[in-house]
């Protein structure tokens, strides 16, 4: 599927596809095994005619009236994402943040595994969190190439993510999920995706009283 | 200023500002004293245009062919996202998640102090987190009513997720910054805001190349 998928489809929409996904793997955990643009609408806050039209950029997935069967979209949904498969994901950073991700288990089912973790404290090198060994930075290079890895999380202080991403990305990752406060430069075939919970907290306090 | 402030702002310009105030933070910290759209929209990556537009909406913050007083700006910018005073948050979750951002130094000089950390697991209230004794769940509603808290951070399993909220919720808080992989309900009141770093992951590659 993914071969003849369309090109032009807006980044939002793309943006969305996961949260759609997210929300069948839990319907599915629920037991259900039939949904609808209504229910998921609901679930979602978003409008089912949002929903139908963001997924009939891809062709629709279900028949007017009888809804869409859970499997078989959240079979589709993987596709187009690239998700129905495995991606090794490279850890920058062991720091609280790193250690919290390393032991997070929510990865492995939803198409990612974390397969080497790397920092450059000495008291860290070396040292094992779960089944990995701490590897220093200089190795990143290195082990980046060997494996093909091409998604990292970068988890480390503002100050050290550009360099970081630099090394990342002249060992071949395209994909950067940064963790650091802070805009990364990377050229135009990598793509970023920040996660700042400070961002995501002020965008709501434009939003509370004043007092 | 912000009782004067325009109230038609789309949630998408909101959603930029906080992005601008930290690359704001970033040019003070590196010893800059003024700025211009060009030079932020090559930072971020956004067109100049579109955050010259976005500025225009509060009043503009800046003369033609001069620039930004970055100082200036940053201090109107904050006003405007609520964040020039600092707002006292709720953790739920003590995990390797909530440690971590319990430890997070970033808060603090963007508008946010964690005050109160819970969990339901018995081997963990009492313990200390740095400063923070970790309370019952129980303990939520009256420690958030006392202290008027309207800011809380849910890093719970997501089978829990919805449940804490809903504590919150009654008890007081008006804005969550859900980290439990898993969309909440909530009334039209509360504003949500999520992180899910697959999510976010799911979102790259979809752009990958297929091997």
């Amino acid at each position: 599927m993914p071969s003849n998928l369309p090109n032009n489809i807006p980044d939002i929409v793309i943006g969305r596809l996961p949260i759609y996904l997210r929300a069948l793997n839990r319907l599915a955990q629920e037991g259900h095994e039939v949904t609808s643009s209504h229910e998921l609408g609901q679930r979602l806050g978003i409008s089912s005619a949002q929903i139908r039209k963001d997924l009939s950029h891809f062709g629709g997935f279900g028949k007017q009236g009888t809804g869409y069967q859970i499997s078989y979209l959240q079979e589709k949904l993987s596709a187009v994402l690239k998700v129905n498969r495995e991606w090794e994901v490279a850890l920058v950073g062991a720091g609280d943040l790193g250690s919290a991700l390393a032991h997070y288990r929510g990865f492995a089912d939803r198409g990612f595994r974390i397969v080497c973790i790397f920092d450059n404290a000495p008291n860290k090198i070396g040292k094992k969190i779960g089944e990995f060994t701490i590897q220093p930075i200089e190795d990143i290079s290195k082990a980046i190439a060997e494996r093909g890895i091409k998604i990292a999380m970068v988890a480390v202080p503002a100050e050290h993510a550009q360099a970081v991403a630099e090394l990342l990305i002249a060992a071949g990752v395209k994909a950067i999920l940064n963790y650091a406060p802070i805009s990364l430069y990377v050229p135009d075939d990598v793509r970023v995706q920040y996660i700042d919970p400070v961002v995501h907290m002020q965008r709501m306090t434009y939003y509370l009283p004043d007092k």
